[in-house]
């Protein structure tokens, strides 16, 4: 039932103030409910869905999600905007692809300076790819989905070299999670080295590869080891706008422009949650896990694995283990994958325990903890009759409102 | 005891007809006694070891291994060459990158068609660098030794083309295993997202990258899926020398100029061996087990790992497993990891397997098994007193003779 409270400061609002146009295009996940819509939070314009593609449903115990254009709906996935599961067909990323062409264009002849999100998802199971992609990787379709991807980051680099705005435009490609290995070998990427994948801790489920793009002020081809975090992208991109970080609370980002641009790099710790619980920290390539856990051995029995094929004792393991007084260190340079932890009377464990203990708990104790928004769920909610319903005559009846404690599995 | 047989043909022999000059600097692994030294085998010249840089040993049990210039020692590892086991320094990849040098210059003066054949060690435990390089790599010492090879081949390469004979000269850079990960994580490398490393038939003990480099012909950049092996470097050198492979036998090698010069891909099997057992085939992106073996319990019990952090079940076994009437079969473009077998009931299974039997038993029934050389061991054969060690005032006594059946644990 939650989302974004006012509270928060989102980049597009702070943009917005210096003239900038923004929109989103694609999966908005920071609440469905009206007072929660992108566009109360500093977008101008959305195309796109406040979840996944997840679906079908029957539009009665559970209604499709639905497709917005800016405050209305257009209509749901599986109906108006069609997904096949069996072959796996469906045309989204080409409209959202169209989207943000259209877009750029229309900012470059208004002379605008924009902001686009282009939230794309054909890489979230379910995996799907246009008909001209479909069957075209070795990957199978989640390669598909990745080559399409591909292709349209591709479109959208050339319009703006096309229109001659590369050089003053910047763009950052990343992504939200490490491959879902729960939906491998069909429907999931893969984490190289890396351990487990999405919803777990470990490097495969947190750490992915980012590219930034500006021609004439980074140049191409560079490698940087600086950590980062979405989150610098706030701080980054206010930067770029020639705009302050609002200065009424404690920002986490970094400006990461001193990196990019001047190859510096800042050591900065990056802290690994579960809900509210502090499950790791990485420092410099030190690792300290001060919680070890995977999923449920109840769920791992019904065939759901975060880290298939792999399998460290006692790091990977489907009981949430404590070690908060005496974390697993691992060194991510030369252990990538997490596979072997200090010794605990090794020198380097107490040198690596004694850099990362202060930076915990100084971090511990300026912790202001956010308001919880997902501990109350309520089917009677959920894109039953989105606005603009009415015109498309798809308004469904909600169920009986039945406010519940969210029962979150992992 | 044994070595290479003067029945096999070695790419140098023929190359030294067409008026090659033949060097192999580094590791030659096909016999130390004089019978299957180099130099009886097509090299002009050799400076290097008839094995790694093991040991150090106690000149009684056992010998330190003796570096040889040509027909004769010129010293032993950790005497005349030393390698410091603690800090992991040594001059080795320094001086065979001088010898490599050293002959590209004295060929080119002479007009002499050459062939190098540079067999560099660092990476092979006990790793080593030399002192500008220990200490510079995130990756710990491994990382080291890489980065010393890497600037070795660049210093190579800029020979090449400082001397105006880069166009007309062939490199061509690949490892003869998947990276030892019984060494990892202080000396051994990482196999990324393929299963195990070395000594198995996995994707991780048996799949390397390989880059040719031949300015003016191979346009950098280019990426080729072509199932290659080791083998088709003969055929393919021949090819590049204007040279038939011998007719008087079948040669397993292609010749890979038209994938590197045009881009064609062949479909090939790859047969995968431990010892005369046929383990595995790869079929295009099918592979197919026939038997799963890591290691024995024993020795796993012992911490002998070689899939660390890894366990496929079924698959990552610890005891021989038979699968010859109904093998495993994978998809390695969609589970590079080897993770996910196919259902045997799978339509897919069974059009893959219908593929693969007829070229596995087509492989069978024209197989001519070589004559074993690796059976009977005799530690008086080793190393004690090689060609030269006269001079050097370097010559051991031999232990009596007692020939005894080789044991090989894995």
């Amino acid at each position: 039932m939650g989302g974004i409270p006012d509270s928060e400061l989102l980049l597009p609002e702070l943009l917005k103030k210096a003239g900038y146009t923004n929109k989103i295009v694609g999966k908005w996940h920071l609440g469905h409910r009206p007072q929660f819509h992108p566009l109360k939070h500093g977008f101008d314009e959305w195309f796109g869905s406040p979840n996944c593609h997840f679906g079908p449903y029957d539009n009665k115990v559970k209604p499709n999600i639905p497709v917005y254009r800016d405050w209305e709906m257009v209509g749901r996935f599986y109906e108006e905007f069609p997904i096949n599961l069996k072959t796996g067909e469906a045309n989204l990323t080409q409209i959202y692809l169209q989207e943000a062409l259209e877009f750029i264009r229309t900012q470059h002849a208004r002379q605008s300076p924009f902001f686009l999100y282009w939230a794309i998802d054909a890489t979230h199971a379910p995996v799907y790819a246009s008909r001209p992609f479909l069957g075209t990787s070795h990957r199978g379709r989640y390669g598909d989905a990745v080559r399409e991807i591909d292709d349209s980051v591709g479109k959208i680099l050339s319009l703006l070299q096309n229109l001659g705005i590369s050089k003053n435009t910047f763009v950052f490609f990343t992504s939200d999670n490490g491959a879902a290995l729960i939906s491998a070998p069909k429907e999931g990427g893969s984490n190289g080295p890396f351990l487990c994948g999405k919803q777990t801790t470990f490097e495969g489920g947190m750490r992915e590869p980012a590219i930034a793009w500006w021609p004439g002020h980074i140049a191409a081809g560079q490698v940087s080891r600086q950590l980062g975090s979405i989150m610098d992208l706030f701080t980054t991109s206010l930067s770029l706008a020639g705009l302050n970080p609002p200065s009424d609370r404690v920002i986490d980002g970094l400006n990461l422009l001193p990196t990019m641009l001047q190859g510096h790099v800042m050591d900065r710790p990056i802290f690994y949650y579960r809900g509210n619980t502090l499950m790791a920290v990485t420092l410099g390539q030190y690792k300290a896990h001060f919680w070890t856990w995977t999923n449920s051995w109840e769920e791992f029995r019904q065939g759901i694995d975060f880290c298939p094929g792999q399998n460290v004792s006692g790091v990977t393991t489907h009981s949430q283990e404590e070690h908060t007084k005496l974390p697993l260190i691992f060194h991510l340079g030369r252990d990538p994958g997490e596979r072997f932890p200090f010794s605990f009377a090794s020198d380097e464990y107490q040198d690596a325990l004694s850099r990362i203990t202060p930076v915990v708990q100084q971090h511990q104790m300026s912790l202001v903890p956010g308001q919880p928004q997902l501990n109350v769920c309520n089917q009677a909610v959920m894109n039953w009759a989105p606005p603009g319903c009415e015109k498309l005559g798809k308004c469904l009846t909600p169920p009986e409102s039945v406010p519940e404690k969210c029962s979150w599995s992992h």
